[in-house]
């Protein structure tokens, strides 16, 4: 079974057109709703062409065999700098609704993860009621979790080794869900694009985490980090060798592995050097598909972010490393034969 | 011949206490100059060892078979968000006098790389005629320089693409010297140390870069990315995806090879990854030895910035590609038969 532990929803395009209102109105016309009905989220996900992504949703994973995806809230869209926090609020949880529905129609198909309405004018412990209503009553088994709710505007919170971010990890072991470690849009005065923000903000996260107590204050939390881990698994060296300098220090490639990354890279090298790094143990298919990488490689004709056929060109892993890989961390980490089991029932 | 393209002088003591009283007495006791004879010098290359290090910087490039390095300032040293701007100046001078007085004494051992004296404070311009007194008075071989000067207080400058750089790369070409990119210290609210502000830096500085002209603009410049090019080869996918939705855009990789890289990692794999993404004549070796990878690997017992091993380890490299890495690239790229001949000859 192939399970693709990273990837957004396609909702109808009324929840944006819904989100222009509110960045309209600024909370001036009320919370109001997205009008979608389940037809409508069908077609977004079965019928609809994004151009830039070249076919439908379902077309993507059907084509590249992803029995199984994790979708939550389409990142740059999630405006967690924007003002009021209400607005954010609202919008959080009408796309988590969306999701939810999404995932009750494509039971199969899809399973949830829930954005957060994180704000930098909220603290911390206002963003649970939402994570709690979500996995608890709605359940979704993960959560997207943003280390930069300014979203490039800065100054950032302090990042997420420090104790700022205790109330979402002691929820999180609460609820029993991991987090994925992704972070939303950006704008100056930040001088990159918001995808190149993600990287960004992997890499600091990575170096925060690792350098900080938490997996030792935590021992049951599971966070994954997107897109492979940002620079770190590549520049490692100077991190083994800075760490080694520490008293009493525990290794670095040993700290790395209290941390999960998904395999959302596009080039078969890149993921070689994740798993050689991390450890197939530690490594969970995802292709964030579809999305950036949704376009064609000229040399062979493959999508990009067909991440699936990278893994299984890989000559020296074994076919238990590459199941661990495609689906048996995931279905632990998320608890799916629990919580989702009509998405793993009948599949290999 | 070994030439390394990424080194840091290692300098007397009497350089800090220079600099910690211009941060004392911001330019009231006016500019002074640091006390330092030749025998100083010499004992600081030869006989000093920094803890953190462990063996002196001559020892270093010895027991690497490094021949000959290009030194440039200590990069988290530099202090470019120092207040009053002249403190810079003067301490960047002072740099880069001691850098030339090392290269002097040991001719056939370094060659000197200035750095600039960066300020959010002044205009690029206001960095040039140091870079022109190193250049055409002093005989320095490369600039350094930074791409963020706040030192991670920002709002930092515009990106490298922008055409705010455009009088240093003009400076760069009129001269005919490269750069390295290379930022300095970093301090809150940036959430990174220094040492992954540097990471952070050249990932956004080759992002803009490639986003831009200014590889059209200037034909003739030469850039060389510190650290490998921080996350952009382990990330090539997801730009190689995204550049391609640009119309009539020029093959990412192929923009990836305006840049040179140097090789200044400390894994194999990675070193391989870079290699095999930008091609070995764009990979210059560095080593920034003495410095972040100076402790030893417990398993092998090797420095891990012993990276002129890791690329000898390189099976598929032939001799011709080690040759172009460890020394024609650089040879070329700092004109060192011209510019510095007697630190190539009777070499290799």
């Amino acid at each position: 079974m192939i399970i693709d532990s990273h990837g957004h929803v396609t909702t109808p395009e009324t929840l944006y057109s819904y989100k222009a209102n509110l960045l309209a109105h600024r909370g001036a016309h009320g919370r109001g709703r997205v009008g979608a009905s389940d037809d409508d989220i069908r077609a977004a996900v079965i019928d609809e062409v994004n151009p830039a992504f070249g076919m439908s949703h379902m077309a993507h994973l059907d084509e590249a065999g992803i029995d199984l995806q994790v979708i939550s809230p389409r990142p740059f869209h999630m405006m967690h700098s924007e003002e009021p926090a209400k607005i954010v609020q609202w919008y959080i949880e009408e796309n988590n609704d969306l999701i939810h529905r999404c995932c009750e129609l494509f039971p199969d198909r899809f399973v949830a993860m829930c954005g957060l309405p994180q704000s930098p004018t909220t603290d911390p412990t206002d963003w649970i009621p939402e994570m709690r209503r979500c996995v608890e009553e709605l359940g979704f088994v993960g959560v997207l979790l943003n280390s930069d709710p300014t979203e490039g505007q800065g100054p950032p919170p302090p990042p997420m080794g420090d104790r700022y971010w205790y109330p979402v990890y002691e929820a999180l072991c609460e609820l029993g869900v991991p987090a994925l470690i992704h972070s939303a849009g950006c704008r100056p005065p930040a001088r990159e694009d918001y995808s190149l923000h993600f990287i960004i903000e992997e890499t600091i996260s990575v170096a925060s985490l690792l350098k900080s107590s938490v997996r030792h204050d935590f021992p049951e939390l599971k966070l994954i980090v997107s897109h492979a881990g940002g620079a770190i698994p590549y520049q490692i060296g100077r991190f083994i060798s800075n760490a080694s300098r520490e008293p009493n220090s525990e290794p670095y490639l040993e700290r790395m592995r209290s941390l999960y990354f998904d395999t959302c890279l596009y080039t078969q090298d890149a993921i070689e050097l994740l798993i050689k790094t991390v450890g197939a143990d530690r490594c969970l298919f995802g292709s964030e598909k579809p999305g950036t990488g949704s376009t064609r490689n000229p040399d062979n004709g493959r999508w990009w972010d067909d991440v699936k056929l990278l893994i299984e060109d890989i000559d020296w892993l074994d076919d238990s490393d590459r199941k661990m890989i495609f689906e048996d961390t995931a279905r632990t980490l998320f608890r799916l034969d629990e919580r989702a089991p009509q998405a793993v029932a009948n599949r290999g």
